[in-house]
């Protein structure tokens, strides 16, 4: 089955009468052909969500005029802060690890599957630990060992490698690093972190032994985008499993893992298909 | 169906090789019938735990020598902390609430309806405004109203109101009210709390605002045993529900109301049934 | 806080360029304010779906003209089947129910709690067990018991009696008969049914048997519009909670009662609310 | 951190009076330091069911001696059914697959980090499709292409291979095919299947459809013990998850392999654990 080329429009902006009617009325009339639209209306914040995607292959519009016209026409006019993505331009995504490799392997085996519309040009780590995954997988893995001294050199370093590598997002699995602001604005709402808690609960390090001396009966996972404060980024994702007083913080961990991997890859996939609208701390993530 | 007659035995202490087989054997040579046993091991702390239950009919100690047999014979050599229940003797518990009734009507619609093995002298309530349902029930309602001024001197007025009715345990069903260190002392891991949120998530006050303002994906409630901190005493129950971006504050409240009352009326439940035992800020809840 | 007077569109048509913004400038242009705005496109039926809410406050049609202006002007051109409803008007249920009194203790806590836009002019029973919860809340309680041979007779009464009381949906709150061919037809998607499984495993009678036989590790309820085939209406909603090996017929039976009571209720507030739209036995449940 | 030679016992007999004393005597008064104990009584059928783990270091019993100890002196006695494992001993797992990669990926990738104590000796297939994932991660890969006329054929030659393999149990990670009576019984209770539905709903082939057109909200996958009669046999573990209306067949998949993947892993690491029981089409699956 050929795969239809698309283009993929994300919007916010105020709240206005008529906006949802202008999109679609700009879509339609230069005749694409919509396959997804979805809206939403925060009524507290009076800010209008939307995401829409058209099948290109009627639309009078050339594609690299889309964003001008839409620009010009609407977006100017309504204030809307918009991105537009093609289905066929793969985003570039680095996985950044360190030692475990259950979130590793989640992503690259719906990678390899063909699951993913995305392009892995290299894995980073802080450990050589995993090297043998990247060489198992033909995927260029750089280690950058990381000492309190050298963190911000190494950064560099790895930033010139994403600049040259055109990376266009950051995908944390099990990196057990803080990122420093320089790398976290030069990708704002671009670094996808798994944090193996619930948040709000349990920030920080050791998360699932601080559960266990709380005494939950629940634990869980959360993905979010990487903000400067730690831990506290817009939350993409959630889930969390039930634990009894039979577990250990060993279970914890082994019951958390299965957790980690899916929530971090359901937030790389809804990412990757332009899904996700970052406002405010809060996300819309549409279906 | 008559329902029999039974001991409960809760215990724990010291794990040593042969306490099981001790208890067990004090039941079975006293031809007491078994109905019920689960043991755990916390191999973490070396603490055994254990839940038996066993039918009096032919148990040829007399019910109200148990206990000091059991001790001498076997709770002393062990450094067995225990309690000892009949089926047959219903605890009293006295239900504090503020103005909203859903947590209050859960309880009712199970203590109508023969559910709970629990004798209720009292609903107590800062307000008047549940007062019709006490009268619609027939339960005796107590008004007393709390300022910062009369806090201490109302909740004397509780207290001897309780120690008159022999109240065993109290069940906090969205009281609005953070109670005294006199009141939690009398009763110690005697006061079940419903917390609106995912503890350790959102401690205090409006923690549905707090979770819609941190955008999270999921939210939760937590019954637990009152301790003099706020918010951390023993879990003994919680449960979660999903939201989305197009939740509001208005929602995650009424969806989390469904949560607060089931998992309220669990933890009630549990404590009626003498399942639950709390041990060091963490409880051992058996099926 | 006064409440809004709103009206309620629910529509659902063949998929066409330009649907959603007619009836939202339908609206706009004569002054609604929009306050509820969801639209779902089923491209596999290539069917539209829509739930629109709007202030009357200044919206310049009669409102007793607002159906015949909407199907003159936009519903007719585009084949829409549509319900429209004022947010004012409250919908009038009848409850059915035989002896369990979970499901009818929930509804109606939530009724006098003020959660439910809903009059409840009658609960029908073919049992008089729980007649004196009718009369504690003050809702005529009708009883008519029901044999083989009087069946459809009974029935023919009831129907008599609610449209007599103008009822407008029932709702089966564990009521242990099969409904008649005839009251389905009279109240087409409006018979809400809770059934103790999830549907589709387990249909008819005694579910919770069958499930503990199979040795499932999930139990789960179903809530659904009755239609002529047994438990094989539209599903609205559907909940599990987790078994182990541990728990027998009887505590499935009491974690189900939890399970039904939340699911129905929710069907029966999604359902006040306007919020589900049944097609060729599916359901859209708007958020 | 070396990891301890250990003992593991599952028992189940007909429940009297003394069992479990007896059991924990026997590894207590030989010097085996018990690690892990747990046990239940089925009070419906009367029956016992037990695992014990123990540390072999000190036992005095050699440890080929066990069994026959074991079975002389108190198996006999109480009528067990039991089987006695070391946990250095690996148990050899044949995985069978067709052409979906997400199930055997996710096995391999816990295989890999450590996480299974286990041995694969070889991959089975009816197709040629996943041959370069047996390559990558050098475990021999055997492709048997089953037709109407070969089946039996084909499965005699598997058979064959899995003696000469000595295979202790097979893992049916998405194979597409009914695995014949022959094969069955040569392994009861030793074939694991995931059956991408809730069963007992959707039996059979293309769930994900059947489900979409009934218009279920919840979907599920299954993980089950293989008999002659299809997707009937013991269940050791289900889980679930939310679909809507926004869903399709195509993202009711999706979402579907992220269950199925995970469930039958959680039940290939349990079996290995020797921690699932089954008795009489259901399963005792031990903490």
């Amino acid at each position: 089955m050929e795969k239809k080329q698309t283009a993929i429009l994300l919007i916010h902006c105020p709240d206005k009468q008529g906006i949802l009617a202008a999109v679609t009325d700009f879509i339609n009339v230069n005749k694409g052909n919509i396959v997804y639209l979805d809206q939403h209306v925060d009524y507290v914040q009076n800010t209008f969500f939307m995401r829409v995607e058209w099948d290109l292959k009627d639309f009078i519009i050339p594609r690299d005029k889309i964003e001008e016209y839409f620009r010009t026409l609407y977006a100017n006019k309504y204030d809307m802060v918009f991105t537009l993505n093609f289905s066929d331009v793969k985003p570039r995504m680095a996985i950044f690890v360190s030692k475990m490799s259950h979130c590793l392997f989640d992503i690259l085996s719906r990678y390899l599957d063909g699951g993913l519309n995305v392009e892995i040009p290299m894995i980073v780590s802080n450990h050589a630990d995993l090297q043998w995954i990247g060489e198992k997988f033909g995927i260029p893995f750089h280690v950058f060992p990381i000492t309190k001294e050298n963190k911000l050199e190494q950064e560099k370093k790895e930033m010139e490698l994403l600049r040259n590598e055109r990376v266009d997002f950051i995908v944390l699995a099990r990196y057990m690093q803080i990122i420093s602001e320089d790398m976290i604005n030069e990708f704002p709402n671009n670094i996808i972190n798994i944090h193996h808690s619930f948040l709000p609960a349990f920030i920080g390090a050791k998360p699932y032994h601080a559960a266990y001396e709380r005494g939950v009966k629940i634990i869980g996972a959360t993905s979010h985008y990487v903000t400067t404060e730690l831990d506290a980024g817009p939350i993409i994702e959630q889930d969390v499993v039930r634990v009894t007083h039979k577990d250990t913080v060993k279970t914890f961990i082994h019951k958390g893992q299965d957790l980690e991997k899916i929530v971090l890859s359901r937030a790389v996939e809804k990412h990757i298909d332009r899904k996700v609208l970052a406002f405010k701390n809060r996300t819309v993530v549409f279906s």
